[in-house]
């Protein structure tokens, strides 16, 4: 709750407009809520004399407007009823007696109830304020240019509301006609920290009172003195969201803590028949070595792959922390009534034919239970999760074991079958790949909380297609980024796609560039793609954190070079400039014709020691904070001599704990992939034929490294 | 040159500044231009007496604007010497009368001269235009809104001069705001034709008198009645190109035959030494099996690899097609002469140590020579060049054997390294792999000339960091673009990158934002990094063309279509609106909770027959034009099964004369990648654990058709 706002005069406008049943507020209505807020608009008053009316500007201070106030005459100006730019207590005093007079003269019969004195509005830079209600964020604060800047180019920036000052001077900066504010062509720049005050107290605003649909200041009046807004306009109503079972962090935990470390699992369908998901689900979690109790539970079997077979998870004995249900749709509901009398806290849903298929009764039905049984759902509709540290396979797909740090989550199974695929051909170190499906109780917020709290998970890669509580999700983000890396895949980008989004899960898919500008504020890497999602995810937990923003390119190909600088900036990462004396310091191990600077070209010819005496600079001087290498295939050294000079002298400065950011493009022929795979796997991230990738990923590490407030300067 | 222009009245005016040594034209000289090339500016005239006026308005026509004229008198508005908006002739008549007396009043000493009478510039919008001096492209010209649109946000837009009529047209719609010229906010759409009219003739101004540096027309305001620059500057002079040795197109078709298809090669510098570069070029040349005769040159061997050694090229029996060189720099120069002497018409120079260490002399050298004999040169400073379908490589890499359709080019060694490479691993069909280094002679446009007949090549795909002659560039692109696509890679796109280039090759990067545009103009599919450029031009010759601009998607995996439906709007194709007996067709195949529409959602448990029905109907329906099909890994449609359906509905429509490009994305385990070769292999257009690329390929194919005029709508 805003603390200087006049809460309770808002509440009083609010409640008459209620109590009249409409949605729009009147302009004397905005007016009240604006001083209430402080959101500055044209003082103004209401002078019956001329003397009121001098004494009115006086208090407002000049210049001043008079418009004649009659309920006959609508068009004051052809009136003789306006007068502009008055300056001083005389001139208002003759203006309005001429308006009074020439209103007379204009209409003898009109009621002439005063004359209004109003504040003039300073010339500025025309801006745009606003709040609105989001169907996946609520209320969210918006900031544009006005005029074509936002109507044609849609130059806006979303935050969530409330905004703090500091996301409010976010704002002005991410625009894309930004400079504008800072004055272009002789201009004045504007009072930044006024117009975030006020940015700051719409969205405060909107925050504080639900009902509160729509604000809309437009336009706003920017000048390097402060802000007016011309114009106030406020929606209320709207649909309030559903409420939802919520779990705190505590309970969150425990359940997400047995999900993904059980120490005994029940099947629910478990089958012996080839080709049953209920017999690939048991293969898996025996094949996966998960070394837990496993229960197969089938009322038709006695002797399920050599254990004993359970007609009902309530004759399990022991405590259960997961069952997976590998059952169809329709049987679903009873079996989970038995889970939740068992007091199992987790059920897996792998079964399809709910929400997705038009069957959203009986997916309410099941959510309605475990509601009522504290049993929270992951599913329906999906393969199953994976937790590899616990040797955990609970799929219908076939186990993974490279042990690592990345967790992986897909809202489609599709995309979960190509994080698999992925992670097994380039051996992608997981900790855990979690389908979420429909999404009918846990979703990426839970996850996130667990992941962020799970030792065994530095990074985590989500694909989602919406979020069901977009809220939650930063809050989850945020305390989560703090910590490790959140790379985040928003299928439904286009119109096009969240139109396919649509028809596939039902989900209503939220405009784009709020997406775009809230996760960035939550901090989170956004994936252009399912390919980077995937090699971003690979990359980060084997990159270490930059500690400054100075990267330097050393290059064998200059060719290379100059793909590797584009990439830089594509990227958002900047060339370091090289003091004189480390430039000399590079020059010395480089042919004179070689170009030092950055890039730093030591030329093509160049034996295996001019590699690895630039690297070893590199890594050894303090002020470089990160490497881009470019190596050029070549007899003289060859691309396995690279890679285990690189690896090697990466290896000396970790032993001595210097860790740095490395990453390598290769160009040469196909040995340069085992060169890739061999970097790779020794902490330097090499991709063979791009010059674009490994500076992509470089740059993600450096998307959250700023995000995480690890280089200063924040988000 | 222009034909309705007053080429004479420009000539006098330019060559009278010429003769005061004047680089900036005064405002009446520009006006002079303006009027002769019918640029419309605001008429006006110089009025001694109050008649004077009248008429001078009548004939302007009103409004008009009178000012008074005095040496004397500078600030016109205070010396109440200043009247617009005058409607008719009493209004002037008076207005002259007040302006003079006001002026006497004001300084009862100013000289009086008349009164400038002058057209209303009328209220519209604010556009720019103008014509600069490329040092790629030479004279070009560019349109932009006004103020901070193209000051702030640089939307601005380039074609080369003289542009004609659809050149025109297409910048109104090539800048961001385009919206706005069509009226926005009830403001009223500009003349277009009008506008265009003025490009046109800006640019011709500029093509068709070589010392106009500039012109800049700022502000121009556009009206639904017309077009009219408020100011006209025009600057003269700048740097001409040094002129270059031309040769005719059948000049360098028959060098370049002579280059990629010859009979007889000679190695200046042949070794036996391993690790030599002319051991390596030797033994390349041998093992790759080059059926031609290959002469080693050497001074100190009798016999090279069991071949007869010559003391010189001279020597050497019958004609010489090519002379590959591996031999330093300072020796190049004397055997360069040899060369020229022989008649060979072509010199491969692998050798590094010119330009681009600094030797810019010793290059200057060898291009004398080489045009004082007519000896084409390639390179310097390049790996060297591969002509498969003649099983020639000459080159210090190592034989190619990967037959097909791709002329690959690189300025840069590294990137040459990296598409052999990438060529080798995928398989990639390749025509010609060619170094094209310093560019000290040969460059892209001689290249282009011969790829363009070469019968072999039906894709180009070249690797830039400057053009030596923007011009020739983009002639021989649009010659070829009609009959095979033709791919870039600018690199240097960034200002970094530029930079990094300058250091490389010492060439003055362009313009980023010229070189999009002209090469967009010129047809040219540009990529946006290395690893794009390599798969397009592995993609491009193995899809068919399409025949219209209807794409359906095709998709087991919902998630899938979500991020293919993204990745049609990143590449600028849209989804076919499905008409309703096709709907129904599909719907027929598809389980009751699909969707139908596009993408068809065929959903994930489906068998191999939901597939290859859906597919067939895709190929067989004559207003679908290509198809994108997501695959989802299952244990009901494995991998290979969808690979080997797929290919065979493929075959058989090819077999009956119907080839539409299909793409596609496989989303599963391990076994995709196998799935995708095979369907690569088979002219299916197929990536695992990516809904990009295969999309990305797919614009790139239409990208080209669009340029080739071949879907309707031109470029």
């Amino acid at each position: 709750m805003a603390a200087r706002c006049d809460t309770a005069a808002v509440r009083a406008v609010l409640d008459a407009a209620s109590r009249d049943g409409r949605d729009a507020l009147t302009a004397p209505e905005a007016k009240l809520i604006a001083d209430a807020y402080g959101i500055p608009v044209p003082a103004e008053a209401l002078a019956e004399t001329a003397d009121e009316a001098v004494s009115f500007a006086d208090r407002i201070g000049f210049p001043v407007v008079l418009k004649i106030v009659s309920p006959e005459i609508v068009h004051k100006t052809d009136a003789g009823g306006v007068r502009i730019g008055l300056k001083s207590g005389s001139e208002v005093r003759a203006a309005f007696r001429d308006i009074v007079a020439n209103a007379r003269t204009y209409d003898p019969e009109a009621r002439i109830r005063g004359v209004q004195v109003q504040q003039m509005v300073p010339a500025g830079q025309e801006v745009i304020v606003g709040a609105v209600t989001d169907p996946t964020f609520g209320k969210i604060v918006a900031f544009g240019l006005g005029g074509v800047l936002v109507e044609v180019l849609k130059d806006i920036t979303f935050r969530l509301a409330p905004a703090s000052e500091d996301d409010a001077l976010s704002m002005l900066d991410s625009i894309r006609a930004a400079e504008i504010l800072r004055g272009v062509r002789g201009g004045a720049a504007v009072d930044r920290t006024a117009l975030a005050g006020l940015i700051v107290r719409v969205s405060e605003l909107a925050a504080d009172f639900p009902e509160i649909a729509e604000v809309d200041l437009n336009p706003v009046f920017a000048t390097a003195g402060g802000v007016m807004a011309a114009d106030v306009r406020i929606l209320l109503g709207g649909p309030s969201p559903a409420p939802r079972r919520q779990y705190s962090r505590d309970e969150i935990l425990t359940s997400m803590r047995r999900l993904m470390q059980p120490r005994s699992v029940a099947v629910v369908g478990a089958s012996n028949e080839q080709g049953k998901i209920g017999n690939s689900v048991m293969r898996n979690l025996i094949d996966g070595g998960f070394p837990g109790e496993i229960h197969p539970v089938n009322p038709r079997a006695d002797d399920i792959l050599g254990r004993k077979a359970y007609k009902s998870v309530t004759d399990v004995p022991g405590e259960v922390d997961v069952a997976v249900f590998a059952i169809p749709a329709k049987f679903v509901a009873a079996a989970l009534e038995e889970v939740g009398r068992k007091g199992i806290p987790n059920a897996v849903l792998i079964p399809s034919g709910f929400a997705e298929t038009g069957e959203h009764a009986l997916q309410a039905e099941i959510v309605a239970i475990a509601e009522r049984h504290g049993v929270r759902l992951l599913g329906p509709n999906i393969y199953g999760y994976y937790s590899t540290w616990q040797d955990l396979c609970a799929t219908f797909c076939t186990p993974y074991d490279v042990k690592g740090g990345v967790a992986l989550t897909s809202q489609s199974g599709g995309i979960g079958m190509a994080i698999l695929g992925f992670a097994r051909t380039t051996r992608t170190g997981v900790s855990a790949i979690v389908g979420l499906g429909n999404k009918s109780d846990l979703d990426e917020d839970d996850l996130l909380t667990w992941f962020g709290e799970d030792p065994n998970t530095t990074c985590i890669a989500m694909h989602l297609e919406d979020l069901k509580d977009g809220r939650a999700f930063v809050e989850a983000a945020r305390a989560t980024v703090r910590k490790k890396p959140i790379v985040v895949l928003k299928a439904g980008r286009t119109s096009a796609g969240a139109k396919a989004a649509g028809s596939h899960t039902g989900a209503l898919a939220g405009d784009d560039a709020v997406y775009e500008d809230i996760l960035r504020q939550a901090g989170v890497i956004r994936a252009p793609g399912l390919n980077e999602m995937l090699e971003y995810a690979r990359a980060l937990p084997v990159l270490p954190t930059p500690k400054g923003d100075n990267v330097v390119i050393i290059t064998g190909a200059g060719g290379s070079g100059v793909l590797l600088s584009d990439a830089m900036v594509d990227n958002g990462l900047s060339l370091m400039e090289i003091p004189d004396d480390l430039d000399a310091a590079f020059k010395a191990f480089i042919p004179p014709f070689g170009a030092a600077g950055n890039p730093i070209d030591i030329t093509g010819g160049e034996p295996p020691s001019t590699y690895e005496a630039t690297i070893r600079l590199g890594m050894e001087d303090p002020r470089i904070h990160a490497l881009v290498l470019g190596y050029w295939h070549t007899i003289v050294t060859p691309p396995m001599v690279f890679a285990e000079l690189t690896a090697r002298v990466v290896e000396d400065f970790r032993a001595r704990g210097i860790e740095k950011p490395v990453v390598a493009s290769l160009a040469g022929d196909v040995e340069v992939e085992e060169a890739c795979a061999y970097l790779y796997e020794r902490g330097v991230v090499a991709y063979p034929y791009t010059t674009e990738r490994p500076v992509e990923v470089l740059g993600a590490k450096y998307k959250w490294a700023r995000a995480a407030g690890l280089l200063g300067g924040g988000r």
